[in-house]
């Protein structure tokens, strides 16, 4: 609102101000419901504690966020956006062979999760605090995630390089376990992010019956 | 109390008759606490919704349960006690080879956790709502679960039929895709609870380089 006023003076300097204020507005309300999500649960967190939490109005969090639930899902839509986009680019960087593919996924799976941890909670645990809409929503981009890596599983299958006999359970067990990497992972641990990242995927291809190491 | 107070009258059979309906109360209260915390997080409860759900008063409630995190505690740490000697028994059932107890411990694993979803669930998304203390605790009993399958993993590198490079990191892939398993499970899916278990089983074994199926 306040840049759409801003506009109309015809002063571009002073737009381009309000538009940095407003999106950095806009990314620390989103990070105030996150971390307030995180520690109270979405059923526990008022507009008001994320307001507090931001340092800003009520009025102003209302501007961006109608509701607490457009706030839920914009962290969730975000960070599964950000998966796909992660998947997909490191499948198509990793040439055409089906393990170098998978392994490449499970390498970026893994990395966001331990980068984003944060929003992994979150996003598991109150998908239940979604509508049955925004839920359908949700479940129809996750499985996008889901279908960039049974693409690539189905390739290596075709092409003979995988054998596991349970595609459809190896897909699942592959998701589930990357994503709760975010639950576990210390960045003061023994492994790097990238070091889990590569045991993860020799362990996701020994899961699907590739012999050796992509 | 009301036990007790019958106790003071010296009659067997009304001590026998308000155990059990103080048992059944208390079986309620838990009940009530679990669909509640499922459907609204720890935060979102309070422990008026929990003895309204249950059909009891607040006092009993607060006879049972001093707090709501005793509700909560009670309800993860039964869930991961019984995880563990489900793991335990199914383990010793299995006989001597490391191949056959490791798919039997995945096996328990799964089944429990296509039959008790919502507790695993709560266990995951609430352990954040106990304080440090009984975090810790809980942790500990968790880590007792994982110890059960990181010793056979141990049995199993250490014959030989087992070659993982990352037996670490097996393990928590191992926990977590099979905890997973209570997030995704239908019982009106393809697979009977005793075939995700079984498929669960080889998926572990050849994460693990096991050539062939238990």
């Amino acid at each position: 609102m306040v840049v759409k006023v801003r506009r109309t003076s015809g002063s571009g300097a002073s737009v381009a101000v309000e538009a940095e204020s407003g999106a950095l507005g806009r990314e620390a309300l989103l990070k105030a419901a996150l971390d307030t999500f995180v520690r109270q649960g979405f059923h526990g967190t008022s507009m008001r504690d994320i307001a507090a939490r931001a340092g800003a109005s009520i009025s102003a969090t209302y501007y961006y966020f109608p509701s607490k639930v457009d706030l839920l899902k914009t962290i969730m839509t975000g960070v599964t956006e950000d998966l796909i986009a992660a998947m997909e680019a490191a499948r198509d960087r990793a040439g055409p062979a089906p393990a170098d593919r998978l392994a490449a996924i499970v390498r970026a799976h893994v990395r966001l999760h331990t980068e984003r941890q944060a929003e992994a909670f979150v996003g598991n645990s109150e998908l239940r605090s979604l509508d049955a809409e925004d839920r359908a929503e949700m479940v129809a981009l996750r499985d996008r995630a889901g279908a960039v890596l049974k693409g690539v599983i189905a390739e290596g299958l075709a092409a003979g390089v995988f054998t596991c006999p349970h595609p459809g359970e190896a897909a699942l067990a592959i998701l589930t376990m990357c994503t709760a990497v975010a639950s576990w992972f210390r960045p003061e641990g023994e492994a790097a992010p990238a070091e889990v990242a590569d045991r993860y995927a020799d362990l996701a291809l020994a899961m699907l019956g590739f012999p050796g190491r992509a």
